[in-house]
């Protein structure tokens, strides 16, 4: 690809950090080559609602070419960086069953991060993360289907198995998922299994003492409570040793049968930052400067999950998407003043607070670190806000009208057990392919 | 499983035949057990606006336990035919990774058609079918692929059979599929890739002289001048030979260079019919008498696509949505009949006509055999129809959205490459499974 006159900026990534930041240099002269792995945008937030059953895929992810239609500057590629040479600007794509090398002035990298299994194979290879579009898919076909098992199944302690669900985590993804998973069974699958009748148990397990370790201990005891109204059985204090297709063995010799654990305990850094050849810190993040510029890596920006970045109180800050928007906008920023001669601006997070949702009329949220809401007001909260931080009206209406219906009808209504493992894929499509 | 005390009718295939015989049965002194591969049943006349990212899966798709939420009498098993005994009354079920066995007192045979190749190797490696819904989101991902692979290539003669789309076979899923492309294409699809611009082809290919056989003349020349106008290439009397992965050879020498071929122009029954130990019909169809019941196959009955009956003309009835519900409804009621020591009916197929939509304010219907309507009212009249018969409120309020936001928008919001061959799937998912 010959280098275009105008400075070329390559973001690798289309979540949050790295279109923010394409955003912010639409219209701008730089030429951007924005590069992911998926055609679409996923609002992350919402992925426990694709995976039980709640919402469809479609209704959170937003095709990346429609948010930059209308914008010549911005170019969109499907596919994988598999390289990078940073002395000579240049990154290595996998895309179309092969390499291509792209040239950049100056990169952004965002590529977020993936769920962190912390080296147990038994784990990895046992568990369901839920970090994606295809995790959440993956997650709810696998859920109806032991249901649909356990329908049949004639043998109790298998039946149990396979109608206990483990959500291991006591974040946010956690508690919204073991709260789903409850109403999912308690309003919709219960009426539609009864025969046999069998139990379900949804057991949310944290290694520490408490839930949601940021938030103010009010509010850590409240989730607790919300959740064990909708039915979560909450284990603090547990630690998952080992992992087999037939259950978790704890730290202290507790065994619980289970066909379904959720890994929500853990994330780290994308891979990616392994081709910046530097020292990375924990969980594998890359170490920058407050201006988001990777130190002695010429021109190259990070921004979102992979950043481990201090605030004033030496503190790295959060994997959260309002730290990732604000860097993805800061990165770009920096490069056009760069650009323009100006001094680039240190990163300074703009904090609103924190909110997670349980179920129906129970969440939790902790407004500008002042308010303190629980229940129906902070649920109202958590609603509206997610709504209006979803991309394009379609997807906002849409999910508007699938939570108002699943509200008033307790219904859930995406429950299709659909799997197309190269079915009727010809040939051309079974080449090696830049798309997971 | 034990026998039950009241007659047992075993369903096979929860498509419109097999729904429909359910429900005839519901709450009536029977016990029903309904089988399918899928948990859901498909609406599969909008199959193709699922592929052309017009409508989700789950807008067209139904859960089986939820249409009979509330029958005590009726209960549904997630599984794959495997065998029949119809001396023993037994039929064999793959279902949870194992075969199970399962008596019946009557049978109903519902199973469908699936895509007929002719024995064509290279047709079924290189196309796509459109029989249900994994295919369908299995051709959405293609396409969209393939125009992401267009938009990075470089030589022209690839670029260009990337994106020539060819469809045979003239009847409405091929009309209708053609259509849709050409609109995908012109709406949305040319805005977002403009960059480098790049022709796009759909051409749909016939091999006889006509589209829509069984259509007046009129009609038929109103629909190939409807698909002209929205940019669809018509090829009759055109044979396919023999396809690659790099395109289509006719018989008459021609070769089109593509990579996406939709073969709508053939099905044939359920391979489920060789269970029946007879010789089949045309297209491996189970000749059945007029009540419906495989002659000298005890307690058996057939219902839809794959039952071969004539009518009083001596011609076949064809494979359609209305033949396969009232024969459902009609082996149901006979069942029952028999039950009751009551003489059985014969089928007569209520016929209301013929219609086929082509695209926006684009249709051609044959109402009553008497009424011939093309353009906007017969576009009308398909989308009322088509809405009535769509199942539930939701995906009806759902589907009716999504038509109204892209006849306004001119948009198709579901375009996203949803691929997850066994991502993250623990090994507990990996056994065999009785679901494809």
């Amino acid at each position: 690809m010959a280098k275009p006159n105008r400075p070329r900026v390559i973001i690798i990534g289309a979540g949050f950090g790295g279109l923010y930041a394409a955003r912010t240099l639409a219209n701008q002269p730089v030429d951007v080559l924005l590069i992911d792995r998926r055609n679409f945008h996923t609002f992350t937030p919402l992925l426990y609602q694709v995976a039980t059953c709640g919402l469809d895929p479609s209704e959170i992810a937003y095709p990346v070419r429609t948010i930059f239609r209308g914008v010549p500057n911005v170019r969109f590629m499907l596919g994988e960086v598999v390289g990078l040479d940073y002395v000579g600007h240049v990154i290595e794509v996998k895309t179309n069953g092969a390499v291509q090398r792209e040239a950049y002035d100056y990169l952004i990298v965002a590529a977020g991060s993936v769920t962190n299994y912390f080296g147990m194979a038994s784990l990895e290879a046992n568990s369901f993360g839920l970090k994606d579009l295809a995790d959440a898919v993956v997650l709810r076909n696998h859920l109806l289907k032991q249901f649909e098992r356990a329908a049949w199944s004639e043998d109790p302690d298998y039946r149990d198995a396979l109608t206990t669900i483990v959500v291991v985590g006591g974040g946010p993804t956690g508690l919204e998922t073991a709260g789903a998973l409850c109403e999912l069974y308690t309003y919709v699958l219960r009426k539609e299994f009864g025969q046999p009748s069998f139990t379900v148990r949804v057991i949310l397990v944290e290694a520490t003492d408490r839930l949601l370790a940021p938030y103010p201990e009010s509010l850590q005891i409240a989730a607790i409570r919300q959740l064990e109204s909708l039915g979560v059985e909450v284990m603090l204090g547990a630690v998952i040793e080992h992992v087999t297709q037939d259950g978790a063995h704890l730290r202290d010799g507790r065994f619980i049968p289970t066909r379904t654990l959720v890994w929500a305990a853990g994330v780290k850094a994308s891979p990616i930052c392994d081709f910046l050849d530097m020292p990375l810190q924990r969980a594998g993040r890359i170490p920058v400067m407050p201006t988001l510029e990777v130190a002695g890596r010429n021109n190259i920006y990070a921004a979102g999950d992979l950043v481990y970045l201090e605030d004033v109180q030496g503190e790295p800050y959060p994997m959260l998407i309002p730290v990732a928007k604000q860097q993805g906008v800061l990165a770009a920023r920096n490069i056009l003043r760069q650009l323009q001669g100006e001094t680039q601006q240190p990163f300074a997070y703009i904090d609103r607070g924190l909110m997670a949702t349980i179920g129906r009329r129970r969440a939790v949220a902790w407004l500008f670190y002042r308010v303190q809401l629980t229940g129906y007001f902070a649920w109202v909260t958590w609603l509206g806000a997610h709504l209006i931080w979803l991309m394009g009206f379609r997807n906002r209406f849409s999910v508007f009208f699938s939570w108002v219906w699943n509200y008033l009808t307790y219904d859930r209504s995406v429950r299709i057990i659909l799997e197309h493992e190269g079915l009727g894929e010809p040939a051309a499509d079974r080449e090696p392919s830049a798309v997971e």
